[in-house]
């Protein structure tokens, strides 16, 4: 192998080959993916069939906590995960610039073997594809999923009802603001790590022992728990409402985001779910969720109430405000 | 909508919202995709479950024939086919650099949408990403696929036995010259359109008449024809002989290669497919093939042999060589 990614090494020849067998088959080594057929073969799926897909072009691809690899895995597990759908397979496809160096790759394919294995999930097929120098930026990786959905559950956004609980599985803005310290950007010094973190085991325990009671889920990523809470409320029709001194911030992200201005509630996480949960069981899910070690910060943030659909903010002094998207940009590439 | 790919459009925002849904959702519009969950639910599917993925990255991302569009739904499609799966579902996952013109990805998204009605898929979930200009390649697309495997054949190639029948489908090397032709580097004008196509339904109606009498397929796109027999013959343990005369290459395609010196059995195709089949079935397979529009030059190209593993080729001279990984580099991003 040399030490640096070729160009032949995604043209489908004998370094393709070698790269394929070497690097990945060797590692993700299970009976799906090594006939190297054009598909995995699954077998039978018992149940209803979830399908999923992420491209991740964080910069940099390694931050404290984790990187893109870790990312890719967990980031589709999780979309599995919030839609009721234990992960059967993912997929693995990579684009990757001429030159970025072998080592760092191995580093990426084996933290997606770790949090493949932490995830409960195989790697059932995948492709290499290498784009010449300024025209990638080091590595992208796409992943896919297959989960076959809990029977009896399914997400239920239109059976939210008023008084239904709002839970946050832990703290907000990790991932994204990791990465920020990651860019060195900023003369900060802040010890935060990514909370990028596979939830599907977690999450599909809450829902065989509480399916009944969990209306919906959201893995709020991207556009952070501000954007995933004005989607819910539109898919639900309700209005939900955050209580600000509820919501958990840690206080290095707290800090971080006071020296430059950002709002927590739009920074991205990776190990984090918004739950919408019937107020009876809502106690019991917390202390569900607080069993895990990616739980461990769950609680009730918020309610769903009366009134026209639209997520609202009350703030710590009592005021109502509405939660909208975020003006202006944040910032790009943070997963 | 702006004009040209904003970094705000991958931000998760509303601006991504707006892009997700006034170019893709309306476009792919199915009750699959259409709210926007974490994941597409498919509902049950029976039989045993495919799955396969693959990035695309190839330049021009529009070349005669086709554009980056169709090549990423065809080849998802093809990877299902000669699988023998019926393709269920497949994902669209887009890398766009900044300032990639709108229209050029509506366009792309338009050919999407066609060749998913062709070969008869939906998409059931995206995502989309943006990367600063300079750090990407105006577009990349990973596309997923999901299908269920035609009841009672897998693909089998340890029961490839002497005798057996190559069939290939039709020319080779019409997807690489088109893209080669397309990047200007050569002052040739040859009229050479890519073959890029969905085979599915073509290949699945083969297995459903003639399914005992075909071992495997695969379709030779990266490395060509030859690569994939080399693959073929080691997946098999047997010997593969291609008579050089019996394999058809268009004028168009076997005048820029000897031009440019490449061997037309190394280039790739975007809709082709190898079948090896027993010798009692092929008349009768190759008939078939030849009623449809993709597979009108479909004929036996070479057999399989005694003797040990490996791919051979009867020159048109009569002597036997080796068909062997291309030397020196081919061109890259062809796909």
């Amino acid at each position: 192998m040399t030490e640096e990614i070729l160009l032949s090494h995604g043209e489908g020849g004998k370094r393709t080959r070698d790269l394929v067998r070497t690097l990945i088959v060797t590692r993700f080594g299970n009976p799906i993916l090594a006939p190297l057929l054009d598909s995995g073969l699954l077998g039978p799926i018992e149940g209803e069939i979830a399908f999923t897909t992420d491209s991740y072009v964080v910069t940099p691809p390694v931050f404290p906590g984790g990187d893109i690899g870790r990312l890719a895995v967990c980031g589709t597990l999780n979309d599995l995960a919030v839609c009721g759908a234990k992960p059967v397979a993912i997929s693995c496809s990579l684009i990757l610039e001429e030159g970025y160096p072998v080592k760092n790759l191995v580093r990426i394919l084996d933290s997606m073997r770790a949090a493949a294995q932490e995830g409960e999930v195989l790697v059932a097929c995948g492709d290499t594809k290498v784009v010449e120098r300024g025209k990638g930026d080091g590595i992208f990786i796409t992943t896919s999923g297959v989960g076959a959905l809990l029977p009896g559950w399914r997400p239920s956004p239109r059976a939210v009802s008023p008084g239904d609980r709002v839970i946050l599985t832990g703290t907000m803005g990790d991932h994204q603001v990791s990465v920020l310290v990651a860019r060195n950007l900023l003369e900060i010094s802040a010890k935060v790590l990514s909370d990028v973190a596979p939830l599907s085991p977690m999450l599909l325990e809450i829902l065989a022992r509480f399916g009944a009671d969990v209306r919906f889920m959201r893995d709020p990523t991207r556009g952070g728990v501000g954007v995933s809470l004005i989607e819910m409320a539109e898919s639900s029709g309700r209005r939900i409402i955050l209580e600000e001194a509820l919501l958990p911030v840690s206080p290095a992200v707290r800090g971080v985001c006071e020296i430059l201005g950002f709002d927590p509630l739009y920074l991205a996480n990776e190990g984090k779910a918004i739950l919408l949960v019937s107020p009876s069981a809502s106690d019991a899910v917390v202390s569900a969720l607080r069993c895990h070690s990616y739980g461990r910060g769950a609680a009730v943030v918020g309610e769903v109430a009366d009134g026209p659909p639209g997520a609202l903010l009350r703030t710590a002094v009592g005021g109502l405000r509405a939660v909208d998207y975020p003006v202006g940009d944040q910032l790009p590439r943070i997963c």
